[in-house]
């Protein structure tokens, strides 16, 4: 169980430039989108740095929902500054894309398929050394700040894959709440449902002693390890803090304390799934933002199609449970209490059903679109759904039950309308 | 908010030997104490580094309950080895043994106090780099395994103090609930009161936010921050599994869940005050073990007089809560309802003594000795209870209402007796 760093608090983004000298850094990259090129988070970690005296090189046109050839451009970039340090600032795209750039810069003569997860890449254990990195997370989702896993679109088989490595894990992860109030309200609600299936996955993973294959040597075992006693006292209580302050936090930017704590329960969440790891929403979710067609995501000011991550992931969560709750229904169902489920006179066996409910009614309350059908896809989709899914083995094999390509169909199917 | 990594399961300590081929080490030093010599948690290790070629040397030396000039034994020893890395076998006494030792000989012209917490030592910031660390806990208390303090018995003034810096603690920390079936009744019962205040005291330390000093430069402030949203979430949790599973893992050494939790709450207790803090109960046990006159714990094994460190923080619990409750009344009563109190028509202004009165049960019920005058004090004895109780400010000044002299006094008196 590797547990990362962080640090919380308003104003705590101040702190970065002095951090940088405390690790004696001399030229820090410092990435970011071109969004919030002009926001006060990039703004507040720009002027730590001049006043710390860092010198510094700015690559603002990370991808939102990166692809290899985003990668690319910013590993070119890295490789070129030749830095010692690292500043993200921004969502889980240019944390992710943050940790690929510092990662391929630190081992030049690797190639890119040489550390992205088997079976697309070689899945190789990172072994060199890389410079460290500090997270400042500006949006309230991907925990990406606590992870040393880096998620990418993989344009030629058009379907979601990543890099996942505990070297690869920012040093330091810096939740300053102060971020979270310019989220347009999608955001807040599309990053709010990355936490939540964050929580529900790694809650619900196969356990740490029933995953297969499990290597005898330490350094071979995968950052994701299956649910265990660590991690789900990170789920649980991450799961309990989006129930209580999600909708606060996207009906009402004003309201810091429920922006704050889904700020802190992205982070916590990211820390249970970043050693328990996630499974069957994640693997579904990879070909179904892959795929896109012409689905433009409300409050993402992006000029390409997108089906944002948080979205693609919650939509097959009602059908995902329905099927995984068989093998571990305690837990299903207390999710499902925890979500606002009256579950007194619930019988063991309905415990997929009585979370599948929950959710809907939870998505239905905070303007979930209905189903994949609204997000642009029909039945004739579903294969091409399917052969994406295939290759995420990584995850999918961490799903408490195992899934025939049969039964990826009929989940793909359930999900086309939710309500 | 600096987490340790921990690794949980039975047999974990088979790795240790791969671990530290994967970290390159040529030359270990493994430190245990001369009870555990012979037991199997050190056999599992030795046996790990055999099987892995892994060269080492072993000291046995450690003192229970150390003090500086146990210290610097086994600091001697270090220096003499030149280890690349250490294992620590034991209890908290061997593990805080290690990371001085560890400390010391990697910064060989340092003088002993100068890494001594203010203002017995000179509170110097750590900047060497030290050896990379792995602690086997072989009792369920300390947390030692996840923190970056060393305490030991400062000879000179008869009191307790130590070394915190986050440059000292463990690298990984192994947590293998196999080593806990030896532990006789009174050690379990013992620690199991460390990990019981650890997260009684860091849920109630004043809040993060309001500790002073504060320095700007995170490298300068102490590992000791205040209670904080994250170390709140192990200190509850730890709490709820002291609550459930304390009394079965004294009574049934056969109870492998119990004891399992155990140890766990411990490592997770650790994080917490790792992050937030100890306060008063911490505070005032440093001089009630330091002055410790004939008194002898059953079920330990040492030639000297002994109040072991649970005991000596559990006795003044009832007693300090009282006092700090009117602070944060809410917590206290938080704490007392987790421990097993009806607090459905408990009024917030009796919230001190609601809690005193529930630890008051509890202890009685787990046969705790019935106060200080039961480990030997007097009335007599008050004033340098009191004494050497003001030196401990790195701790006593994070409790939630601040003490003078004289309310220091009362505490003691009122803890002569508990029940």
């Amino acid at each position: 169980m590797a547990i990362s760093n962080i640090r919380y608090g308003e104003g705590v983004t101040q702190e970065v430039g002095m951090d940088l000298q405390n690790l004696g850094a001399r030229k820090v990259c410092v990435m970011t989108d071109n969004n919030l090129g002009q926001l006060p988070p990039i703004k507040a970690v720009l002027d730590s740095l001049t006043k710390n005296g860092i010198h510094f090189q700015m690559y603002d046109n990370v991808r939102v929902e990166p692809t290899d050839y985003s990668f690319m451009d910013a590993i070119t970039f890295a490789k070129k500054g030749e830095f010692d340090a690292y500043v993200a600032v921004g969502g889980g795209s240019v944390m992710d894309t943050c940790k690929a750039a510092n990662l391929y810069a630190s081992n030049p003569g690797s190639h890119f398929l040489d550390y992205v997860n088997a079976p697309i890449g070689k899945g190789k254990t990172v072994t060199v050394p890389v410079k460290p990195m500090i997270a400042v997370p500006t949006t309230t989702g991907t925990g990406s700040e606590t992870t040393g896993v880096a998620i990418f679109d993989y344009k030629e088989l058009k379907v979601k894959t990543g890099i996942a490595s505990r070297a690869i894990k920012p040093l330091l992860g810096m939740i300053d709440p102060l971020h979270t109030l310019h989220m347009p309200e999608r955001v807040v609600a599309n990053s709010g449902f990355d936490v939540l299936c964050h929580a529900l996955e790694s809650y619900t993973a196969l356990p740490y002693k029933m995953r297969s294959p499990c290597p005898s040597n330490p350094i071979n075992r995968p950052a994701y390890q299956g649910s265990n006693p660590i991690s789900d006292v990170w789920a649980i209580h991450a799961l309990r803090i989006v129930a209580k302050y999600l909708k606060r936090a996207i009906t009402d930017p004003e309201d810091r304390e429920a922006r704050a704590s889904m700020h802190l329960a992205s982070a916590f969440a990211g820390i249970g799934f970043g050693n328990a790891g996630v499974h069957l929403f994640h693997g579904m979710s990879y070909p179904i933002s892959g795929l896109v067609k012409t689905y433009k995501a409300k409050d993402y000011n992006v000029d390409h199609s997108l089906v944002p991550h948080g979205l693609s992931v919650v939509v097959t969560s009602p059908a995902v449970f329905t099927f995984t709750a068989p093998m571990f229904p305690e837990r299903h169902l207390e999710a499902a209490e925890i979500l606002g489920a009256d579950i007194r006179t619930a019988r063991i066996k309905d415990a997929g059903f009585i979370l599948a409910d929950t959710l809907r009614k939870f998505l239905f309350d905070l303007d979930v679109d209905n189903g994949l059908t609204a997000l642009g896809y029909s039945k004739a989709d579903i294969p091409a759904l399917v052969k994406g899914t295939l290759p995420q083995e990584r995850v999918t094999k961490l799903a408490p039950r195992p899934q025939t390509e049969e039964e990826l169909s009929t989940l793909f199917e359930a999900s086309m309308q939710l309500y």
